[in-house]
């Protein structure tokens, strides 16, 4: 055992701040790593605030994590002292069920575990999250990064990318076909660089006329202002393929129209509060889908991590000193920021 | 033009009743026919009472049709005089979109024609059903009937036999596959057939107690009882696909929360009121798909007929004079039914 500083939320009320807490010692597949740049993700407040029910305090957020190993268990083949590596939204699974076989470790029927908020198979300790010093993780889902990626900015790809990337390629969009991304956050603006990467023709839905610009930097081909109702009507029949980032509650029938015959309405985001009701109909006439996803397997991340190599692709980023994530978080409730924070973990050594 | 005796709703308050019509006279792709059998649909009671808005009166409901050749165009080349043919739920398409190009008729871009409270493309008459002695269509959208077909209980084939088979093969249904059916009506007993026909293993989902033996009678392999919240429970995660029947709004989550990961939850029951809001992160957290289907297009149809030939599968039904076809809207309301009324056009005659 180590032990690691960190930066924690007591209670669901109170402020993060700063906590030493124990890593493991490694076993043997495990590898160490001194995490170097950390994410900050939605998701990391909600559980923070316990705004899904299931928080265990301390709860240590943090699961886009950007380290450098430091030592290796004996079974690990590979990863090696001084790596550059990632660690994602999980850190084990049962690896035995069939959802794990197929690469779905995400699905798995025994329950993933989680990079933080979660619980360890073998000893059944919490485990904690990136806004920290160090952390061991299994080989299996350690991530290796690309040479050639901008470290700061890939460590956002580890959860905004890959929950983006993974619909987009599940559902097999292509060169030519019209794709929506709806919001234009931290996960909707890494759906427009993938979708684009695609081949994909890319329309932007945002609220805001404000955005308009900004979506069409970042690659978007057209924006849709979707309170607009002239131009959400043009918009009828018209894309194959919506990818739904909006992290809260919002009616999904305006957009479901927007979708041709075959079309599909795929949600990534967990929202607090409960969407209105689906228009039955809607989907029975044009044999329209909707559906969820949630980030990606292990497999598939990597791939995502190379494709982002490849395509010279990258998460926008503002960094932080990790003595600042109060206020960022203050600020992602507001929407203020573009598009992601990304903590500088050798701020941490000040605390 | 001819005159033809048939069976109209003359309003949305109004009891059926006799009504002389007129069909065209045939134009060169046209195929006329009388009508022997007609399949009774819950559609035609919510098109004659009103119940989607869009009603245009008089109403001679019926859109599974079947019947003999009488004469035909002289462009026809599929069909002769004494040919035994049915008509489903469309008489007409545009024949150039997308859809169209895909044999998906049902959601041609320019709109389908409907057998009945359609508008015609070229004269921009209205279309009449079934209930009817004769009809005369488009060579295009008449169907051959295999001669293994008890012609009697084919007739519901042409709508709710296609509505069930289209999605069960859409999804790709196969044998070892856990299917779901949801609602044993017309539609649901017909999707029981189908998927056990295709290998699945079959479970019917009901409210009644009293159905399970019936479901078993028609090969379900297993039963629940959706309002026993034991039996609910124990089916979670155990589904591949589930086909939803069911007549009214209902609340698909207790469903959803059925299917694997990737599994499927059809919907192809337009139902009055609004189904209950869905919970976002049941398909989330499992990549589960909602969709809708709508009957199937022209060749799928005829692929279906064959196939319900081949496997001898037909529609278990009860014959009806059409003098009693409101009593029979009577008692589908309260679901007394096994499972679909045919009308023998032959009692026309006595009108």
């Amino acid at each position: 055992m180590s032990v690691t500083k960190a930066y924690a939320a007591q209670t669901a009320t109170s402020k993060m701040a700063p906590l030493n807490i124990q890593r493991r010692t490694l076993r043997p597949d495990d590898v160490a790593i001194d995490i170097l740049y950390c994410g900050v993700c939605h998701s990391d407040i909600h559980q923070a605030e316990n705004d899904w029910g299931n928080s265990i305090y301390p709860v240590v957020p943090g699961h886009e994590i950007i380290g450098r190993v430091t030592s290796i268990g004996p079974n690990v083949t590979q990863y090696k002292v001084g790596d550059i590596v990632g660690v994602g939204c999980m850190v084990d699974s049962c690896c035995s069920c069939s959802s794990c076989h197929a690469g779905l470790e995400q699905y798995c029927e025994n329950g993933m575990v989680g990079t933080y908020n979660g619980k360890d198979y073998y000893d059944g300790t919490l485990t904690s999250g990136g806004y920290s010093e160090h952390i061991v993780v299994r080989e299996a889902f350690v991530l290796s990064i690309p040479d050639t990626l901008d470290i700061k900015a890939a460590a956002p790809l580890l959860c905004a990318g890959i929950t983006t990337y993974s619909p987009l390629k599940h559902y097999g969009v292509k060169a030519g076909d019209k794709v929506g991304i709806l919001g234009m956050g931290g996960l909707g603006h890494m759906g427009v660089k993938y979708a684009k990467a695609l081949g994909a023709e890319v329309t932007v839905f945002t609220r805001s006329q404000s955005k308009v610009a900004e979506a069409k930097l970042l690659g978007a081909d057209h924006v849709i202002v979707s309170t607009d109702a002239d131009q959400m009507a043009a918009a009828t029949l018209t894309f194959n393929f919506l990818l739904d980032t909006i992290p809260v509650a919002h009616d999904f029938n305006p957009y479901l129209n927007c979708l041709k015959v075959d079309g599909a309405h795929i949600i990534v985001g967990l929202v607090t509060g409960i969407d209105p009701p689906i228009w039955g109909a809607s989907l029975i006439t044009k044999r329209r889908i909707l559906a969820g996803s949630m980030i990606g397997g292990i497999a598939e991340t990597q791939e995502m991590l190379n494709f982002s190599a490849e395509h010279g692709i990258n998460c926008e980023v503002e960094m932080l000193d990790i003595q600042n994530i109060n206020v960022a978080y203050e600020r992602m409730k507001k929407g203020d920021v573009k598009y992601r924070f990304v903590i500088d973990m050798n701020s941490l050594k000040k605390s």
